[in-house]
């Protein structure tokens, strides 16, 4: 009965759960590990994609961080700037451009990363194993759900300019 | 090994799992059910606790959303002008100001409320119960973890005005 009262309480819906957790930790490593140097969240999350799977089209760096075309193209574009990325064309093709980290991005990732894997060690302190297994699987469940919920959003939607 | 490498796989980095889930899930929240209204996700924060705990202090209104003080200030004020909510003389000090929603708050938040729910249900989906309850535990002790964190760095900083 109470789920369906006309009350919410926030502090049991999973929402406002997921968010806060994602918001502190990130508040707290952009303050203390990104702010010096210039960086947010979203360009840490791509220099760390690319030092990870190395230099990629801009449609797979999108896929890999989560974040859109046209943000991502921005990102990218203030990344070259600093001089930490750079643009080159594909090896698969000669249209197509890939994004790939310069020596300097390379270093400065190479010295984020210990960092940002120990935000991750003290976020997930005191919790078992077993836990945090469970915890992956239900995020990554919850993110594809989403996902899925997108698409057929967009599918029932009417076609504005059709017809 | 690959734990200590100097590459960070962001698909099993948590701070990332769980950053991605609470994004996805506000941005769609936000674009389908608040943006209409002119709400933001930390205008709706406050609105969900004013209908679901009463009116109350600001300071009160800041711990329960998570929303530090002067941005909450900020909020209030635009919920105020929007007629959403206003502010009135807290009944146990004279001196004290609460926030409470307006009957137009009040008829706002009815008919988000169980659009909210909906956005939670299709985000759980296919989990089971008892993972369910394993990730709340889990979300409440990060969320703890990172609290104290900050609490302990502040207390390690060094006092710049002092001595």
């Amino acid at each position: 009965m109470k789920h369906h009262s006309l009350k919410l309480d926030l502090g049991d819906y999973l929402p406002y759960l997921v968010n806060r957790v994602g918001t502190i930790i990130a508040d707290q490593f952009s303050a203390e590990a990104l702010a010096e140097h210039g960086l947010s969240i979203a360009m840490w999350r791509v220099m760390a994609v690319l030092a990870s799977s190395g230099g990629q089209r801009q449609i797979d760096l999108a896929d890999r961080t989560s974040i859109d075309a046209s943000t991502l193209s921005r990102l990218v574009s203030r990344l070259v700037r600093m001089g930490l990325a750079t643009r080159v064309r594909s090896a698969s093709s000669n249209r197509e451009v890939a994004v790939t980290l310069s020596a300097k991005g390379n270093a400065l990732v190479a010295r984020l990363i210990p960092i940002a894997r120990q935000f991750e060690t003290d976020a997930i302190g005191g919790l078992p194993p077993g836990d945090l297994m469970v915890l992956k699987r239900c995020l990554r469940r919850m993110y594809g759900n989403m996902q899925k919920r997108l698409v057929a959003a967009a599918a029932s939607r009417p076609k504005r300019l059709a017809g």
